[in-house]
């Protein structure tokens, strides 16, 4: 069994595509945002990666049949043509992180891509009513490029995960790759920052996308984990009692 | 040494198997329901895996002898041949649950198995008189199948381990699997879920089985973990102190 | 760089030669008898194992000099020659433990050892004036042949870390395998176990060893042990100090 | 993806190259060593070890672009020529560290190196206006060697991470290596100390490095992460919030 497995669906055509990642994080801001783009532009699923660094789960959908877990590539042509990437979860070990950016961009130069934009929160521990985009590139260039957009660079800091190491790795591989941020609180799933991010990519790839439909999305997602709060709690009481039971030791030696 | 070595015993001949799984989760409950069958059937052990993503141990027998950890394979021919999974661990790593059940799907495929079956428990945090059924499977078509059936396919949630990721894997490889799983409090060893979930198997398999003995057979346990537990908690605090003990660093320099 | 590397430094010719494992577990009552069996019998090392999977650091000896952490197989040449197994650490991840075991049994193999003893100690959580020795064995054979001595075979329980995985992948190369088990209370050193230990396989060995130096040696250890606690306590205050001071990140993007 | 890669960017030509080690560690006393030493003696980076085994980030500079987490070797020419390691982290599993230490080792015998300094801090809990140096060696003669510098080689205790295993890995390469180990409180970003280690060091190597930037820089840190304090506080609850967040799972089956 491969590591990382690459499932490609289809190919499609794409002429100078970006690439645009938005797995979750802090706030789920870069996930709800890249899921928005998707949903509003009707980008079509082509690819997909699955690997035992995923979490070992599988989950069910609404008609009883399971859905494993993958990271998804998603292709859209128009003035500018894009891939998408989404999924429920990164890679569960640090090393995992490494293999599974890789991967990614195998696939993108594979596709052409030159561009990258990683979509990330970044967690201030207070609520803004008009969060900020701050942004992080592999290039003085591309610091410039952007400057006149509503995004602040400023140094300091790390970007942990996918949206970090896309970017770094990218640095070795020739291609340019910029981290957009939105500010967040850090412990609520933040629409309004998730529009600034969308705002300010979709002004940067020269698109109009509706936000209507975000801030109901965001609501439904943070109903639906308060739901589930309590229904948690039982597991992991259960659980616990669980590794109890199963340590079926009267005594331990070695 | 490899990761995961299956060693055959013996090859049966068997007819369209059908795979049942039950190693050990929430309440014991496809544990308990698959060794019960198992027991009942007088099935006989012809494969077993051995892996180092078991835990390091051996565990020791009435008689003085050691056994290893194992995932067993029994056989049984009948109406409908079987072939039961049986263990007491899972693996002890994300990922290594994936290796395993890739092997698990290696000898499933091999043996021309087509249809499996994954028993397990699901944590509600009340104990119910009549636990019910739930299901969850890798086609609409096998959810249609079952209709009639006292099962519930209600979408949502997540199935975690060998039961999930069976079916997971079981899509790829062109297999049909369904995880059926028993309501169960998640505390305790639950005789009565594994009862309601062994009834159902065994009814979509035509088969009958005797369920006296399952209830005896979880009070046993029950009661030998509680005489364990004191045991445990003496092992514990030794292991703990054991640590200290080992942590022979008058100072720790990097 | 191998995951198990093993440094044969001589050859020594033995006849029929007897394994002996003595890698530190609870109450150190394994290592403790080990250790002293090889003072007494002045037993030369002619091979080691080095490994990532040891802890990634070196012990500083009293001259200023370093070791690298080891585990370290001596020889003796008698009425019946032995290969003992010492070190000051076992594998620090599961896996590891089986990577450790296999590399220790190909050595035994290959140096012509039919019959091995591992050593350890039974957390009961009491003190007892005369500690008994339990066991467990690859056979009813072996159980059997041991009859008469002062050793009971018990079942119920688990042997952890290598004392029990030698028993476990001998049974696969057909090698006979015997753990003896010293009652120890867990939280000290026990040199009154590993003196019944010992007694018990040297007994079984047709030897004769004197016992007077142990229970200063567990004495020393302990002392020493007492010394340290302040000092790791210290250390573990810097430590997770430091690893604030090394989180320097005022923000975590993802 | 190899394990770890080393990229050499240039190829000095260097004449019996001593290597110094300064990777974090207590009070980041070796670090800020070496660091000032490269600083002060403007050493130029030639080659850089990147891996999965470092975190899984990159880090933003002032000017808003991103660095990747990498290990930088620096060289030097004058009477002693030098190579100096530096980086923000060391390996993040024990295995590792082990896997990153032979990297470093290649390079520095393929460079010409035949002497180490590895540089840390010893952790005492105490402050003290004169720290010593302790120092430990992989031979008899090299502890006789600096014997008159002010340096205490006193026996127990152990090295942990680059600073001990590439002691421990240099005996078995024939190479000859000192770690030089400045007395820290722990809980302190640690100019003196640092200083000590350092006076020591160049009065060995026959040098004369200013110590005047040393103390405001590490001033300037430890100000730097006073304030990060916070900053790093809401991120840690936001995380914890988040991790609830994506465990979108209403029940939890194996």
């Amino acid at each position: 069994m491969d590591d990382v497995t690459l499932n490609i669906l289809e190919r499609p055509e794409l002429k100078n595509p970006v690439l645009i990642e938005g797995l979750p994080g802090i706030g789920l801001v870069g996930k709800l945002a890249a899921d928005h783009l998707k949903d509003e532009i009707k980008a079509t699923k082509f690819a997909e990666i699955t690997s035992p660094y995923l979490p070992p789960q599988v989950n069910i959908k609404d008609d009883g049949t399971v859905v494993p877990v993958t990271m998804d590539f998603y292709w859209y042509k128009g003035k500018q043509d894009l891939i998408i990437l989404l999924g429920d979860f990164q890679g569960v070990t640090p090393d995992s992180q490494y293999r599974l950016s890789e991967k990614i961009l195998d696939l993108a130069k594979d596709m052409g891509v030159n561009r990258i934009y990683t979509l990330g929160g970044l967690g201030t521990g207070s609520i803004t009513e008009e969060p900020r985009v701050f942004g992080a590139a592999t290039s003085k260039g591309l610091v410039t490029e952007l400057d006149g957009k509503k995004i602040i660079f400023k140094g300091g800091g790390a970007i942990f995960g996918a949206s970090g190491l896309l970017l770094g790795l990218s640095m070795k591989k020739g291609l340019d790759a910029v981290c957009l941020m939105g500010e967040t609180h850090g412990q609520i799933i933040d629409a309004k920052s998730a529009e600034a991010v969308l705002e300010l990519l979709t002004d940067i790839l020269g698109m109009k996308v509706d936000m209507g439909e975000l801030e109901k999305k965001a609501k439904q997602t943070q109903e639906q984990i308060n739901q589930m709060s309590k229904i948690i709690t039982n597991y992991k009481q259960a659980a616990e009692r669980q590794q109890e039971m199963l340590d079926e030791n009267p005594f331990y030696i070695r």
